[in-house]
């Protein structure tokens, strides 16, 4: 069987996870990790694969055929998403939610130029995460949808509290209340804020002579990040830090509650959950699931962006329509 | 705006929420009911609706978009299946998940020939339940996926304690055990007998007279059915039994754990859950939506039958390319 030739732009945390990911499908193999970065200086797992600068990839189009893109949603993708669209069927998990519709149209251009297949905001949230509120509205058009984040690291979060005056080191979690869980599932389809959806804790570790009380102060009234919630801080020591503190968990929940019947006398809970101990892993296995989709789809003739709810759900899996049909559904 | 034109085969409690779920549908309309009873005995909610004979279904192929199949898997889908396939745009909720791939076949060839799209086995399970199913292994190979169903009424265990000597009445209850549950997401990877993932609880009303001993142990023994599993019978009076169990609730979960990371050293729980008070309210929706998505991929010029995971989410929404980025991506 002729494999799926997978590369990889951006050897960040994501781009890592994803070069891990390839070992677990049977179908793919890495082929090339590009970066910004002077590739001498990159060294990565995988034997007898190389690292190129990123403006090589131009010349390897017919070497690959999916290319993942790792880099950053607020500066890189904006830039690399049209531009790799171009070249190469792509999958990435854009995640600036507001930017997503801008984002799909300049993708969707270079795509349909091309005779590419690029999916893009593949991931968890979005990604799985609208797949299920997706299916859920449409089953369920009388009805609500809640998402929660967490327990869980919002890299976002953890930078702004490193931006804060006295702070060497910190990590943020975002953490569901179990109180607006319960009244969502209870029926009460309430209107949630943000302070009764989610509560920030923040664990922090202060340069030597810091001002704990002024860090505190400045975390909690932080506009758009922290004001708006229930905000904790805690001071830890580095070895703290280091030791409980390292991981990228994360994970959340989908929630619809609906109703149906001749006077609505019935309820029902649709609940989608993840909980994820490396949040970088279990997006870029996401990813490759999509990479897999991308190649076929592009296969069979199809150009031009797509996003998850795009994607009949049996081109990402590694098994036949066979298969499928006698163990899955 | 031209709406879908929904015909509904068989009146039973499926048909009954078919009927009630168009009304949330707003691209939808009700066209007709067909049953093989005497149509004169059959009073729907819908007014200005016909019941036909199933016979008349022939004659109306201009006038219906879709056949919603709501008839019992066993006899009446593996004759009118195939049939109707060749006629109409049909879904239904098929559950002998052994027979699938011989169903699926059959429904093929009748709707390759006819040019109509046939969706088999929508509902939650399968239908659901099958797509989290795909999409866990898809994502996380290297895992393992475990389906509970319930706490919720079995209509054929109800069936079979029905038929028990001395049994008036009857409702059975199959209730996954907390204990598989946990196990699953501890990261146990189990093994699971049907004894150790569920347990069976029989409310039973008898006949006068009737012996209480005899009628347990008949429950308990009975092969298949029963005798795999910790079984729990309860006898009430007909009171109570209309009070308490006149309903048709279901659920369940599909749970996926896997790993990642270089030493797998990372682990991930997929959850998928659902909470419903009323088991054909559900299905019926779940019908409708993939009705839409029959029609729709019809009007495209597709052909043949599909299950639910050859169908793009999208298909199911009554939202446009544009709003489901905007909002639900």
């Amino acid at each position: 069987m002729k494999k799926i030739r997978i590369g990889i732009i951006g050897y960040g945390n994501i781009g890592r996870s994803v070069e891990l990911g390839v070992r677990q499908n049977k179908d793919m193999e890495l082929v090339g990790v590009f970066t910004r970065r002077d590739p001498s200086t990159i060294k990565i797992i995988t034997k007898d694969v190389s690292v190129y600068h990123i403006d090589h990839a131009q010349n390897m189009t017919e070497q690959i055929d999916v290319m993942v893109q790792c880099g950053g949603s607020m500066s890189d993708m904006p830039v690399l998403g049209p531009l790799f669209a171009g070249m190469f069927n792509t999958v990435d998990g854009f995640d600036n939610h507001a930017k997503i519709p801008d984002y799909y149209d300049a993708v969707n251009k270079k795509a349909l130029e091309a005779g590419k297949v690029c999916i893009i905001s593949g991931g968890w949230d979005p990604g799985m995460f609208s797949l299920i509120r997706l299916y859920a509205d449409a089953i369920l058009p009388e009805g609500k949808t809640y998402t929660f984040w967490g327990k869980g690291i919002s890299q976002g979060h953890s930078d702004a509290v490193r931006r804060v005056k006295g702070v060497k080191n910190a990590k943020q979690y975002t953490i569901p209340l179990e109180s607006a869980i319960t009244a969502v599932k209870r029926g009460d389809m309430p209107e949630l804020t943000p302070r009764e959806k989610h509560k920030r804790v923040c664990y922090v570790v202060a340069e030597e002579g810091a001002d704990k009380i002024q860090i505190e102060h400045d975390i909690k009234t932080m506009p758009n990040y922290f004001a708006d919630y229930d905000t904790e801080v805690y001071f830890i020591t580095e070895e703290e830090f280091a030791k409980n503190h390292n991981g990228l968990p994360h994970g959340g929940l989908v929630l619809h509650y609906g109703k149906t019947g001749l006077n609505k006398e019935h309820n029902h809970t649709i609940e989608f959950k993840l909980d994820l101990s490396s949040n970088p892993d279990f997006t870029a296995h996401v990813l490759l699931a999509f990479a897999r989709a991308a190649y076929r789809l592009n296969q069979e003739g199809v150009s031009g962006a797509k996003t998850v709810v795009d994607i009949a759900p049996a081109y990402l899996s590694i098994r036949t329509g066979e298969e499928l049909r006698k163990y899955f559904i």
